[in-house]
Order: structure tokens, then C-alpha cells, then sequence
């Protein structure tokens, strides 16, 4: 039995690595990008007039000119215009170019404006006041958003400004969800006494899709047979192997022995951890796949996909993680020698601390007291006893 | 001209009213669930096996029985089977039903096993050791889960084992995003001096995406009559209609004039806010549509969605929206007598409290700045200094 670090560990040593594809940009939100999305102009790409109002030449308001006939309009989207008397003013509208003669905007709030020409009402005028210089937010060439960074509406907003309709990203691992377990029947299905429904595989694909992976589903028989032959199967067809249910100590437990029978190198079976002990991870190097045998209790399996899978897809992904950490709120005793994963509710409190309040339920097979709580707290092993106050690592399963 | 806190009270007074729609349980996510869910049958449905090992009776134990010969196998998925013999044992997988006449479960662990008799070989046994009583999580009808929630992997995972392959849940809003600038060029083009390309729509669209809504995006040339027509048809069209530009004080805005023009009821234009002044608010009882129309400043564009038009759908849909605060970490200053959303970077430092470091930018015409900020922090008007270490409201853009 390892440690949950020695298990982390264990498991971003054996990353997916990604290889690169174009998508469109209306479809890149959370992908990673692969190519840095650099000014192909400057930003702004001209001195931009940001206020509506009237552009002068400051040389002119320094002399101390405070009427300036209007000689024309420059609207958004329209070329420039010129100002040839430097005397004069032309209407400007926000977005619009600055005119050439031009170089400072007097919002329409502070003139007033009476037959064609413009009286300036106040005194803290200063050169380039309202101009958004070519420029001055981006040079032309320069990185805005490096590669590596996940897409999101403000990097998708960028992309399209500098023209990219296709971007280069990071493909997402072929993921397969196994069920095992005879106990199982169809959600559709109404189970006899003994048996329950599948929901770990609708479970674990939900939280997968979350980071845009549409995970296929499957279902394996209790029977050595059928388990090597669809491990042999998907061996071939995916990435990633997540199986749940199959891998404890019992009589009908065949996942193990038939993943070394497939070739799957074992890293470890078993985490000194509550819930999801159970955990087997191996890979193949020959298929390049990664296996995630998950115990079947589904709370057990919802947490080592929360703490395990989802970081490492990530770490695959070579996105920076945020490790996230809250305050207990409560005394808490755990008995065991094994890391606890809490489950708890959190608010931000006024103080804008992340606060976990426990919401404990009937254990690893209580999967209905998830939907009280919306995150796991990770109390570690060698101690007993934890105080309200006290920080700990969280790992949230339901972000806004 | 209206406070922050008005504006967002006569928003929250129009919401979209949702009807009800049948989803397939696997596109549920992110969707408000418009049902209970409720537990079709005791959770867990029987007194289920929550460890490998062996089935014993307790009286038999407590008797001082440590030597239970094995009498059969009970498999996880399998109808009960019976321990007719009370000083035998059954062995037992994790899901099994408890077998009739046993009650109390020893884990591989705790036994060996010799020429087909189990010994026990722990002390501090009791009965229902290891036994998940059933319904002991929940009792047969009892709500899982409440309408008004909003679906994660948790809900899914217990609507699938509640037999729920669809879902009754809230319709989404037909939305559309409308960009207006007559010096708007589309991504792919190479733009003249004097134009930049469409970034707002793009990035509004995946801000809504985050909602599970796919607008659609159109472009209205800055003329009267193409504004005019375009608002009619959309008006019919659509529940949420999004514009972003023409809605300051320039010549060229139609937008507020149109909208008047065609029946939509002016609800503010203006709020004491930066950025986002000029943003315009209204809604047609005849169409039932609801108007956000935007300021073309993509920060200033982006600013409102994030902080107006995402909390107005979680209000539309009903679900309870979490507010966030965040520790502001350095002095900051800023003169005008407006709320300021300032950009900030967050981090969760060891004490667990949500830190904001500003990353300030060229103002709102900086684009670019957004990449390196993930939220936004409302610094209240009627004052210049906010001190660091004063928690502040957070509105974030960027979720992990």
C-alpha cells in the first residue's frame, strides 16, 4: 500500500503526451493552445479616439483657443481624415481614427457646441487626453497569450482580434469508461433486489466532459473472458483506460490479473486513502495506454477521478494546475491511519477565506450525500484529530 | 446615470422565464434540473456487502465462535443466497447482498483461511460490521436531489442510479450576439489602417457557452435602416438579444433610437461604472426579449457579461448564485467617482483566503490585459483609496 503522494507521483510519471490539431475558434474554449497568438499589429493598431467628443490640435488649446470650428466628421470604421486647419476640430466618434493634425479629444460632455462651432468648457486638458496611442497596449510581434494556456473567453477574444480563425491545440486523449460488475443493469432497467443501476460511468464521463473529453462508455462482464477480451480491445482503441468496479480482494476481482495477462505494467494497487483504496494504476507501454482501475463504490470512484484523473489530464495537458486550500470549519476526528477525503461544503466568508464545512454521509457507498457537499478537504494520515481552523488541501468537484 | 447596484436590480426585475424541456441524462451537465429526484427504492436497496470477505452470524461470534466453516459464495450482482447453517459462513463480495441468517461481514484481512474454515482473527467485532444497512443512506422516496439544481457529475451520477435516462430541466434562452461598427472587418480579413476585426461576439459567445448556450452572432452595419431592420427581426427571433457597440453619445449610435423605435422599453443607459459607462438596458413585453446592448470596448464588453448578463441567467434559471470576495493585496487609487472593476489575479494563499493582485492595463480598449487577469474586483464608488488587505465583491472569468 502507497501513500496518496507516492501514488500522485506514480501517476504524473506516466502523462498522455499530446500531439497537435487545429480546431475552430468558435470551438477552442478550454482546449490548450499550442502556438502563442502574437500582435500581427500593434494595439492598438492606430491612436484610437476613445471617447466621443471633438479631436483638436493641443498646440492650438495651448495657445489658449477655446472656439474650434467643426470642419468634419470621423466616424469608427471610416480612414482617417485630416484636420488641415489647425484651428478647426472634427466631430470624432469612439473606435474612430484620430485625424491626421489631430492629436487630443475633448469629450462632448465638456463642449458645447453652437453653429458649427465647439466652445471648450474645461481647463485640465492635456496632450493625448482620450487617445488610445498606436500601440501602446501590444507592439506589433509581441506574444499576448504564449502557448500552453487554456482557452478561455478573454485568450478567445484575442485570437480572433489578431485573425486567427484556427488555432493550433493540444488533442485530448480516446478516454473509454468501463463498468464492471454483475450487479449492474441499465439506468433504463428496473434491477431485481440485488442488483443496482450503473451510474459511476455516467458519473466519471460528466466530470471528464468538463474538461472536453466525450469519453466512450462500456460494460465488462464478471467473467475472466470477457474481461481480457475487452481489455485487449481497448488496449488497442484508447489512450486511457478508466475502469471502475473489480479491483478489490474479492473472488470475482479478474481486472487485475487480466490487465498483467494484457501486458499492463502494474504501478500500484491500493492508496493509504479513504474513500478509494482499492485504486489500481498501470500502463502499457507498448499500446501507450494508461489504466485507471477504480474500486466501484461511487463515491470511491468520484473522488480518485476528482483527485487523481482530472490532475493528471492536466499535468498531460502541461497546463499550470491551481492547488486550491481551505479552513475547516469544524473539528474533525478519523480515526484510521489512512488520508482522509473529506467531503465538504465551502463558502468564502468576509474575510474572502475559503471556508469547508464537513458534510458527511453513509461513507464510500453514499453517493447521494455528493450532491450536499462540493468538494473533497485532504486530511493527511499520521494524526487523528483536526481542528476548526486548521488549512487543508480541497479539491472542488462543482465549480460555478 | 445609475449606481452598480441599481442597474443590476432592474436587470434582475426582467429575467427569462424557462419552460421545461427532456434532456438524455448524458446531456444533462450544466443544465437546471426542473424535477426532484427521488430514491425510487431504499439507498442502498439491500443490506449490501461493503467488504471483501467472510458472512457470519454475530450471536455466533459473540457466543465465542472464532472458526466458521465456509459454505458457499456470495457474488456481488447474485439473488441472496442463505447461510442455513448460523455457525458457517458465506463468503462475500463488496455489492453482494448480505446473505439471509448473516449480518456482520470480517474482511480478508482480518481472517485466514485452512482446508475450507475461516478463523477470525480480530477482537473488536460488532454486528452490522461491514453491512451497509439498507436505506440507511436514504428511505424509499425520499428527494436526492431538489429541483432548481444544477446538474454536475454528482446529480448525474445519482439521477443514473434513481433510473432517470432523461431528465426534465429548464430550456436554455435563444440568445444572439450582434456586433455593430461599421470599422468591424471578420476574423479572417486583413484589416485596412483604420479597421480592427470582431472580437466581442466571440468572446461574449464562449462567456455563454460557460452556460451551456450557443448563440447565434450576427453583425448589423451602422446605418439606420440596417439597425432597424435587423432589431425587428431579432426582436421575433430570439429571448436575449446581445449587442456590443453603438450605444455611447456619437453620431453614428443608433442603437438606443432603434431599439425605442421598435417597441423596446428603455430600462437605464448609463451606469457609474468603468468601464462599461455607456452600457444601454431594455426589454420588449410584446417580444418577451430582453436587451443588453453592450459598449464596443471589448474590457468593456466583456466587464458586463461577466458581471451583469451571466448572474441574470443563474436569476432566470432560478439556481442560487455563490458570491465571491477576494482580499485586495495592494494600495490602490482611483480618482473618478465610479465603481472601478478593477482586473485582478487571484491565488488561495495558505491561510485559504482568495488574494486579488491587480494587473493593470491600457484601460478598456486593452484587450490583450485580459489574459493575464482571471477576475474582476468591484471597487465601490463615493472613494479613491482601497487599502490592502479590504476584501472587495470578486467576479470571476476564468474557472479551473
Amino acid at each position: 500500500m502507497i501513500t496518496v503522494q507516492e501514488a500522485e507521483n506514480a501517476i504524473l510519471k506516466r502523462l498522455y503526451i499530446p500531439c497537435e490539431e487545429s480546431v475552430k475558434l468558435e470551438q477552442s474554449a478550454g482546449r490548450i493552445l499550442r502556438e502563442p497568438l502574437t500582435a500581427d499589429r500593434p494595439f492598438p493598431p492606430f491612436d484610437r479616439v476613445s471617447m466621443d467628443g471633438i479631436a483638436i490640435s493641443f498646440d492650438a488649446y495651448a495657445n489658449g483657443q477655446r472656439l474650434f470650428p467643426v470642419k468634419g466628421v470621423a466616424a469608427a470604421g471610416a480612414p482617417q481624415v485630416v484636420l488641415h486647419d489647425p484651428s478647426g476640430c472634427i466631430e470624432v466618434m469612439t473606435g474612430a481614427v484620430t485625424p491626421a493634425g489631430a492629436d487630443t479629444v475633448i469629450r462632448y460632455e465638456d463642449i458645447s457646441v453652437e453653429d458649427g462651432v465647439a466652445k471648450i468648457n474645461i481647463e485640465d486638458v492635456h496632450r493625448h487626453l482620450n487617445v488610445h496611442g498606436e500601440g501602446s497596449d501590444r507592439s506589433l510581434d509581441e506574444v499576448i497569450v504564449p502557448a500552453g494556456i487554456r482557452m478561455t473567453p478573454a485568450e478567445i477574444g484575442v485570437a480572433a482580434s489578431v485573425g486567427k480563425s484556427f488555432l493550433k491545440v493540444a488533442t485530448l486523449p480516446r478516454v473509454v469508461v468501463i463498468s464492471t460488475g454483475d450487479e449492474l443493469v441499465e439506468v433504463e432497467a428496473q434491477p431485481l433486489p440485488h442488483q443496482i443501476r450503473k451510474s459511476n460511468e455516467y458519473q466519471i464521463s460528466a466530470a471528464l466532459l468538463g474538461r472536453g473529453i466525450r469519453a466512450d462508455r462500456r460494460y465488462i462482464e464478471d467473467t475472466k473472458e470477457e474481461v481480457d477480451r475487452v481489455i485487449a480491445e481497448c488496449l488497442k482503441q484508447y489512450d486511457v483506460m478508466i475502469l471502475s468496479g473489480g479491483v478489490s480482494a474479492g473472488k470475482f476481482d479478474y481486472i487485475p490479473k487480466a490487465m498483467q495477462d494484457n501486458g499492463v505494467e502494474k504501478h500500484f494497487h491500493k492508496i493509504s486513502q479513504r474513500p478509494g483504496k482499492p485504486f489500481w494504476f498501470g500502463s502499457s507501454d507498448e499500446h501507450r495506454t494508461t489504466v485507471f482501475a477504480l474500486p466501484g463504490n461511487p463515491v470511491s470512484s468520484f473522488m480518485c477521478t476528482v483527485r487523481y484523473i482530472i490532475p493528471w489530464l492536466d499535468a498531460s495537458m502541461q497546463v499550470e494546475r491551481r492547488n486550491q486550500q481551505a479552513v475547516l470549519m469544524e473539528d474533525y476526528h478519523f480515526h484510521p491511519d489512512l488520508t482522509y477525503f473529506l467531503q465538504v461544503r465551502t463558502e468564502v466568508d468576509s474575510a474572502g477565506r475559503i471556508c469547508a464545512y464537513p458534510e458527511t454521509g453513509g461513507g464510500s457507498g453514499d453517493l447521494a450525500n455528493l450532491v450536499r457537499a462540493d468538494s473533497f478537504l485532504e486530511l493527511p494520515r499520521g494524526r487523528n484529530d483536526f481542528k476548526a481552523g486548521e488549512v487543508f488541501p480541497l479539491y472542488s468537484f462543482r465549480q460555478q
